[in-house]
C-alpha cells in the first residue's frame, strides 16, 4: 500500500506533549484568573450554520471562512451549509440571543478555544489558532468595561508578563474628534481607517492617506497640530470640548479611568481606533513595552447581538492575543521547563519481574508520585530503559531485578546525579519522598 | 434586518457555564490520572487532509466524515480537500509516523478532544462529541496492555465511578476459537461479526445469524456447547488447547491477567470481539454493572500506523466513553453541584460608589476569594443585585453605600441565611474568611 503524507494540513500544527503541557499551564492560569473575577466558562460548537457567520466579518473576513460540504445525497451539489467558527464573538452573540432569559444579567463569560481562518499560512500565522475572550453581555454600565480591563491585566500579570501599558479611548470620543476636525458623513469612516494606522505609518503617513481619501487640508492640518503638541492628549481634550459627541466620549474615558483607579496602568490614547467596525464605546489595547506589540485588546459593542434578535443588547469585552502571549512565555520559560514525563520509572529487568513492576508502580502512585512501569518491547536492557527515562525527564529510576526481589529490597537511582542506593522494600516510599522533594 | 436563527447547528450543543464547569472538572481528573501513569498530552488539528482520513473507517464511516470545501478560486469546484477528524486514533497514527524519531519509544500519549461525525442526530447522539484516548505506541510488550488497563480503570475510579468490571479477551484467542470450531477463511470474519453481537441478541440470536451467514451446523453446535457449559470460560480454554493460535492467544490473556494482578477487576471473556477490525491482540471493555453499559474499551492494533509509513509499529490503547460517563456523573452530582459563579459579589449602591466597589473587589480577590463588582446597567437597586447574586450562586454579598463609606465600614450579607453584619472595613477580610470557610 502506498503510504500517505504524514504532515498536518497546511497552516495547522501538531502540539507535542511539551507544547501541550506549557500551553495548558497558561490556559489554567487564565481560567483561574477569570474565575476569580466572576466570569464563567462557555463552550460553543466548532461549526455553525453558514448564515450565522457570513456577513459579520466584512468581505475579506467572509473569504477566510472554512465551509463544510452538505452531506449524503447533497454532497454532490458542492454546496456548503456549515462553517467553522471564525472567532468567539459571533457565536457568543448567538448564544446570548438563544438563551437570553436562562442566563444571568449581566452574563459574564470567558472562552479559550481554537478558531479557524483560511488565511495564507506564514510565520506565526496559522489556519487553526486559539483565541481567549472575556465578555460581559447585557450591561450598559461602564463598570463592566472597567471590570474587563482589570480582569485582562490581572490575567497578563498572573501569566508573569509585565512591562505592559493599557491604551484607552472611546469610539464616541473619536467620532467627536473627527467631527471637530470638520470631517462628516461618509468621510468619517474613511478617516477612522486612516487614523487606525498611526502606529504603523506615523503622522505623515496618516496625513497622506487622509488626503488620498479626499479629506480636506484644514482637517489634516488640525490633526497635525494636535498630535504634534507637547501633550497631544491635552490638545485633543481641548478640541473635544467643541463637540457634543466629543464631550460625551471624553466623559466615558474619564469614567473608566476613575473606575479602574490604580489597579491598571492605563493612559488615554486619543486616536486609538481598534479596527473592528462593531465597537461603539470604550476601546482599549494592551501594549507590551519591550516588544511594542499588542497582546490584548477589546471594547464595547452594543449593536452586535441585535443581529440575532429583535432588540439590541449592550456588550463589552476583551481578547488576549493568546498565540503571541504563548510565544513570549515560551521564550521566557524555555530554560526552566522540563519534558512532560513522570517523576519515576520502574524498570523491568526480566519478564518474570514485569508483574512486580506494575504492582510497584501502583504502590508508588498511591504515595502521590507520577510513575510508570517501563512498557517498551524488545530486549529488556537497563541502559535502554535509563535512556528512555532521561528522554522523558524522569527523576528517579526504581530498579528491581531477581536479586532485589529475593532480598525484598529495591534500588533507587537519581537520573541527574547517577546516585544509586539499595534499600529495604519497606523504605521505598520514604526514600522517594526525600529524593523527589523540591 | 431579518434576524438569524440563534440555535446551534443540528447535532451540536452549546455548553453553558455549569455544563462546562462540570465537564472540565471531570477532564482535569482524567488528565491528572493519566499524567500520574506517565502518559503525556498530545493535540492534533481539528481537520486533516482528506486522504489522511478516508479509507480508515470502512464505507459507513467514510460517509460520516465532514468534508471542508477548497478555498478561494477553487471553492466553485465544490471539491473538498480537508476534513474534520472522525476519531483521535488515525491522527495519532499520523503523528507517530511523522515525528517517530523525535518521540520517546514507547510513546505514551493521551488526548481529550472533540471529534465530528455526520451521524443522524438523536437522543445522546451528537455530531460533535468528545473522545478520550490513551495509547502506547512502539511497544509489543504486554506490559503496555496491562498499563493501559490499570490507567483506564484508575481514571474511572478517580471519577468516582465504581461497580464496573473489565472483560478481557485476545483477538488471537478468538481467531483460535473460530478455527477450533472448524470455521476458516472468509467465514472467519463473518463469524466474528456475529459473535460480537452475543451481548445484544443472545446465544440463539448468534446461532441464527451464524447459520444465515453460511456457517455449518457442527460449528454452531460446538459454540452452543461451550457457551452453555457450567463454566463457559473453562470450556473455551479446553477447546483452545487444540489450536496453535488458540494456545498463543490464551497465553496473551493469561499474561495480561498476571501483569495487572489485583489492581483491576478483570475477567476472561472468551467471545468478546470488539467491533473495530484493526485490533490484533488483547482487547477489553469495561462494563458498568448497574447500567449494563460499556464505559471504556480498547485493545492492541499493531498494523494501523503502517498505513502512514513503510513499516508497522506496534500499538495498544484504550478509550473512555466520555459522553456516557459525563451523563453518569451528571446524574450523580446533580444534587451537590452549584452554579459556576464567584463566592462574593460587591454591590454598587450608587454611581459614586462604583470605583470603590471595583477597588474592594480587588482587595477581596487579593485575599484569595473569587469576586466581582456588580457590573449590570440600569437602576442600581439592591434587590436586583441580590437576585443576580443568588442566580450566580454567590455566597456573600458585600454592600457599601454612602453611609458605610462615610463610616469606614462595610456590610456582609450571607445569601443562604440572610444573616447580615456591618463591620469595620479593616475587619472585612477576617469576616469573609470565616463566612466562606467550609
Amino acid at each position: 500500500m502506498a503510504t500517505i503524507d504524514a504532515n498536518p494540513a497546511s497552516g495547522t500544527r501538531d502540539l507535542l506533549p511539551d507544547d501541550v503541557t506549557r500551553r495548558e499551564r497558561a490556559f489554567a492560569t487564565i481560567r483561574a484568573t477569570f474565575d476569580a473575577h466572576g466570569f464563567a466558562p462557555l463552550e460553543t460548537p466548532a461549526f455553525e450554520r453558514l448564515e450565522v457567520l457570513t456577513g459579520k466579518y466584512g468581505e475579506e473576513g467572509d473569504q477566510l471562512i472554512f465551509k463544510i460540504l452538505r452531506r449524503g445525497d447533497h454532497e454532490a451539489s458542492g454546496d456548503a451549509d456549515l462553517a467553522l467558527r471564525y472567532d468567539l464573538t459571533v457565536p457568543l452573540a448567538r448564544v446570548a440571543a438563544r438563551y437570553g432569559s436562562q442566563l444571568p444579567t449581566p452574563f459574564k463569560r470567558y472562552q479559550i478555544a481554537p478558531v479557524w481562518r483560511a488565511d495564507r499560512p506564514g510565520k506565526g500565522r496559522y489556519r487553526e489558532f486559539y483565541q481567549c475572550d472575556v465578555d460581559t453581555i447585557g450591561s450598559d454600565s461602564l463598570t463592566a468595561d472597567a471590570a474587563t480591563l482589570v480582569a485582562v491585566t490581572d490575567a497578563l500579570e498572573a501569566l508573569g508578563l509585565d512591562g505592559f501599558r493599557v491604551q484607552l479611548n472611546s469610539r464616541r470620543a473619536l467620532r467627536g474628534l473627527v467631527e471637530a476636525y470638520g470631517i462628516e458623513g461618509e468621510q468619517e469612516g474613511e478617516a477612522l481607517v486612516a487614523l487606525d494606522k498611526l502606529d504603523k505609518i506615523g503622522l505623515d503617513g496618516v496625513a497622506a492617506e487622509l488626503a488620498g481619501r479626499g479629506i480636506g487640508p484644514a482637517a489634516i492640518a488640525a490633526l497635525g497640530e494636535d498630535l504634534s503638541a507637547a501633550d497631544p492628549a491635552a490638545a485633543v481634550r481641548g478640541r473635544l470640548e467643541r463637540s457634543e459627541t466629543g464631550v460625551a466620549g471624553l466623559a466615558e474615558v474619564d469614567r473608566v479611568l476613575d473606575l479602574v483607579g490604580d489597579a491598571v496602568p492605563v493612559t488615554y490614547a486619543p486616536v486609538l481606533a481598534r479596527g473592528l467596525s462593531y465597537y461603539t464605546g470604550p476601546v482599549f489595547e494592551v501594549v507590551h513595552a519591550g516588544l511594542d506589540a499588542t497582546i490584548a485588546a477589546g471594547g464595547r459593542y452594543d449593536h452586535l447581538i441585535g443581529m440575532f434578535q429583535a432588540n439590541d443588547v449592550p456588550a463589552t469585552g476583551g481578547s488576549l492575543g493568546l498565540e503571541r502571549i504563548l510565544l513570549l512565555l515560551e521564550a521566557a520559560e524555555h530554560a526552566e521547563a522540563g519534558p512532560a514525563g513522570p517523576e519515576v520509572l520502574v524498570t523491568v529487568m526480566d519478564e518474570d519481574g514485569a508483574a512486580d513492576a506494575v504492582a510497584l508502580a501502583g504502590r508508588i502512585r498511591a504515595a502521590g508520585h507520577t510513575v510508570e512501569p517501563y512498557s517498551g518491547g524488545g530486549r529488556l536492557k537497563l541502559a535502554k530503559q535509563l535512556k528512555y527515562a532521561d528522554r522523558r525527564g524522569v527523576r528517579v529510576a526504581v530498579i528491581r531485578g531477581a536479586d532485589e526481589r529475593a532480598a525484598a529490597t529495591v534500588t533507587c537511582k537519581a537520573l541527574a546525579t547517577g546516585e544509586q542506593r539499595t534499600v529495604a522494600l519497606d523504605d521505598l516510599e520514604p526514600t522517594l519522598a526525600t529524593w523527589l522533594q523540591a
